[in-house]
């Protein structure tokens, strides 16, 4: 620790990598932000090309090592994948082959409904294409295999949200139709949001499901585990100043201006530079 | 991963191993037990040494030595240190000559209670030993220079949990008595136990600080951080068989057997077998 240490605290100081198809994974960079305030972000939404739900194996594989590569340039130290999709499809692939440690949005969700579920049935919701991977219920079985699990895919969520409507009467109609399913004969006591967009909603959704309900948001507990595995690979930016974020999408500015008003606050939006992002 | 599958597999279902002075790191063991019911442990708390906390801390690092060097021999593929005294005063000496992943229980209630707080107000309560280290208010402001950490040593309490008292009137009055500095002029969101004792006890201290505040058990999030940290390193066990568990203890059975029976469910302590070691 004592040779090198201002080569160290200059690679401690390399940002963190976030790459998301579009705005939703904008809840993990917030996340990341409040949870590990001495460290800088530099976050790359592929919106022009969003949703990569409904596109193919090959092709999501395809735009994500764009994404990678053009976050490899600006000296990452760790990866983030805030979206689903690109987590169900890559994940293995890009932890075999960067040097740099990689984590996904679904594990940490999982773990945590591990954790939170008390009677061993646990809620998911999704889009159409996590929801169909399955991904969920196989990170859950992989560690509890007697885990029950019940999926549901809430098709209407990540337009609504897109059109920036967060909550009032609409919101709450939407999820209480999409919702409905899931409150017949279900005893689960633990929720996971598995898709990156809806801790935008997550009060609507917890209004519809009840309070008994423990609603787990995939973006808070992957930027907690981002906290504990750059402090496994010794990469924790424990000096830090405060830090300025860059972030870059590939489409029009607006929604990701949009959607980053509604969640940084102001003291954080000081910090934050947004751009246009050419792969 | 195809190659030497059954040499794998055979190094995945080595135990994880987990020590303790005592009987508190039963918590640690249940959770991880309840969270990771595929692993299989190997508990060894130093019953007659126990408590390690107005101890030295040379004489701390030679026990916890001790009590490694007895699971080394078991073969452990992890190493988790389920008291707080020892993680404060071995952690990092550990994790240094060790080639097995180890975890303490600091930073893991640190991080959980990073991702809790809405408020930024934290309060932390363990022995004396725990609390005149700072080890949690080091752990909390080395990842968010701000927060705000109220700490409270609660001396009665593994006293009285070690007594087998865990609920009813006299284990209210303590926790009222003990913990009324901490109701008074204190904002604090969230309330970390700082010792792995008090999940025993976890109700009652709930009832007195109130609901408006999110209690963490140090023990349910190092269960999880272990869970993260095996996945890591390629060790989580995806195929296990039930395992049996192996529980140590340098002491006295009847504390043991006492908690044992208190925090395992009846499925459980089927596939528990408590022996007495000779380090």
């Amino acid at each position: 620790m004592k040779n090198n240490s201002i080569e160290e605290a200059i690679s401690l100081d390399r940002p963190i990598g976030v790459i998301d198809s579009g705005v939703g994974g904008l809840t993990v960079a917030h996340e990341l932000m409040r949870q590990l305030p001495k460290e800088k972000l530099i976050y790359l939404g592929d919106t022009a090309r969003c949703p990569y739900g409904p596109r193919s194996k090959e092709e999501v594989q395809k735009f994500t090592w764009e994404l990678v590569d053009f976050l490899l340039k600006k000296n990452i130290k760790m990866l983030v994948v805030a979206c689903n999709t690109a987590t169900a499809f890559t994940l293995t692939d890009l932890q075999q082959k960067l040097d740099i440690p990689v984590i996904g949005v679904i594990q940490p969700g999982a773990r945590a409904a591990i954790k939170f579920t008390k009677n061993n049935h646990v809620g998911v919701i999704g889009t159409e294409g996590t929801i169909r991977s399955e991904a969920y219920t196989n990170a859950l079985k992989q560690i509890k295999a007697d885990i029950h699990v019940n999926a549901l895919a809430c098709p209407l969520f990540v337009p609504m949200i897109e059109q920036g409507v967060l909550s009032g009467d609409q919101a709450l109609k939407v999820a209480e139709d999409t919702l409905h399913p899931m409150k017949i004969k279900n005893h689960m006591d633990t929720l996971i949001l598995g898709c990156t967009h809806y801790p935008l909603i997550k009060d609507t959704i917890q209004a519809v499901i009840g309070n008994h309900v423990t609603v787990i948001s995939s973006s808070e507990e992957t930027a907690r585990e981002t906290s504990t595995i750059l402090e496994v690979h010794h990469l924790l930016n424990k000096n830090g100043q405060v830090p300025v974020h860059q972030f870059y999408t590939t489409g029009e500015m607006e929604i990701f201006v949009k959607i980053s008003e509604s969640l940084f606050q102001q003291s954080d939006s000081q910090m934050v530079k947004i751009k246009k992002a050419r792969l």
